[in-house]
């Protein structure tokens, strides 16, 4: 089944304890797509200036992702320049240049009506809706603080018609004011999306629907070289697994989060999508059965 | 299989955004041996002072727990006064009177010498060392910062004859210098104890050993009344677990993580052992059975 991701799609410099990059590949489109593409189909929508390396499009080609939604304007291509310390799990923003992002308008191309999956990244919560109102399938967003403080309304208005939400704790906090994760999942349960993922960065990531909460650790790794992206890959391996499977049970879902949390490990470990590009479906796999290896338990018995 | 556990006896003091208590049954000894209690016999090795009320001895001894090493002297009882904020993994000592417990010097009794497991808890290395020398069976060791720092060469001296430790991450990075947490746990291993517990509070807890690595989540709970008491519950499940399983296989260890954070979830709960003290074998095994279901899921096939 068919994905499409509305996002950004930018270069980034960015500073790290183990080094640092300029005007590399970055944007929650790319990561997305990268990641999801190991799993299924996907077409991307997304904005870029003349400045964009042409490469950057033929890898996207190369890997078969949809990219007949990727508007070249004239412009600066989305710039972000960031910084991370001892903590991987915070960003310092130093610098964003929007560019042509700033007129984004999302259109999906007739070709990509039919998708089963529309994957929103953290854009304005409007043209987000905008987007909705296009597509059909099974539709998950992801958002920001930028928005949750700027255009609360706007973003409560676009919740009502997503079924999938992607957030980490803080968003989640931000959101509903509520500091315990299991409530303010309820909370934004009311809101519209039935399901919802929390990301806690080292700390794991956890699932809750009205029937089920799944709780997950994050994959160990050696060495978080660059924390960028990390959400976005992970989203791109939970809707991409989900579009593999082709269902929507409470195994399909589970397995999705194992996907997104192993496809993440792989882009904190290099700069920009260089580590996320190495995985192959073998080393995915590999590391999936290595999570599962690491968390699994016989129900203990006997006990009233 | 039998169990004896070395460790502090006191009265507690505590505020918490949820209340505040005086004079409260606290200590390690009191914590692990309720939580142990669940699952196998347990006798301690404490001691207080005569301002020690009787009623708690009585309520050790009403539930079946070995109270002949818990020796009464003239002088005040230990006592902690302690604050915690808003982040349950964060405790602010106000005040620490040693009391009787400056002068323990801890004994085993004649009668707890066949025991198959010794817990130490977190006093001074030196001590835990002279305990460990009249002791058989698997030596379980926690300790703390004050120790690490303070007396490092004599708790590496008593750790080289201890098999398995059971720390907090921060604490696994003081002894070690090392911030990535798998890589102080393969440091840790080479100092002698070839099992290493490492408790991340709210997030989770983790399994070394040279052969496994398990990760399991917290468990969530609507409300952090009080976490004074977690650590050693966790403890008390893990090692009462393995001495009812009468087994140190993979499997063992992997529920025994589980019981440690089943039955610290309820010591959270509450304030001093009020919770642990109301959770049954059946209570327990659900929240064992609920943590199951909220962490187990099919290995995704099909990948390489």
């Amino acid at each position: 089944m068919s994905i499409v991701v509305v996002g950004s799609m930018g270069l980034d410099d960015v500073q790290t304890p183990h080094g640092s990059v300029q005007g590399v590949l970055g944007g929650s489109a790319s990561y997305f797509s990268v990641a999801a593409q190991h799993f299924a189909p996907v077409s991307l929508v997304a904005v870029v200036g003349n400045d964009f390396p042409r490469d950057y499009v033929e890898m996207f080609r190369g890997r078969g992702i949809g990219v007949e939604g990727l508007e070249t304007v004239p412009g600066s291509t989305f710039k972000w320049r960031g910084r991370y310390g001892d903590d991987p799990d915070q960003a310092f923003t130093l610098a964003t240049e929007l560019g042509v992002f700033s007129d984004f308008h999302p259109k999906l191309p007739e070709s990509y009506r039919g998708a089963r999956f529309v994957f929103l990244a953290n854009i304005d919560p409007e043209l987000q809706l905008h987007v909705l109102r296009q597509a059909g399938g099974l539709k998950i967003l992801d958002t920001m603080n930028f928005w949750i403080d700027g255009k609360r309304a706007e973003l409560l208005r676009t919740l009502l018609e997503v079924d999938v939400v992607i957030l980490n704790g803080q968003e989640a906090r931000s959101l509903t004011g509520i500091a315990n994760i299991y409530k303010a999942c309820e909370v934004i349960s009311s809101y519209g999306p039935k399901v919802i993922v929390i990301k806690m960065g080292e700390n794991g990531s956890l699932l809750f629907t009205p029937e089920d909460v799944f709780l997950l650790p994050a994959f160990p790794v050696e060495r978080v070289v660059d924390p960028t992206g990390a959400g976005d890959t992970f989203a791109g391996g939970f809707v991409g697994w989900l579009a593999r499977c082709g269902r929507l049970d409470r195994d399909a879902y589970r397995q999705a989060m194992v996907m997104g949390t192993v496809l993440a490990s792989f882009t904190i470990e290099d700069f920009s999508l260089r580590a996320l590009m190495r995985a192959t479906l073998e080393t995915v796999g590999a590391r999936a059965a290595k999570l599962h290896d690491m968390t699994q338990f016989p129900a203990p018995g006997g006990l009233g």
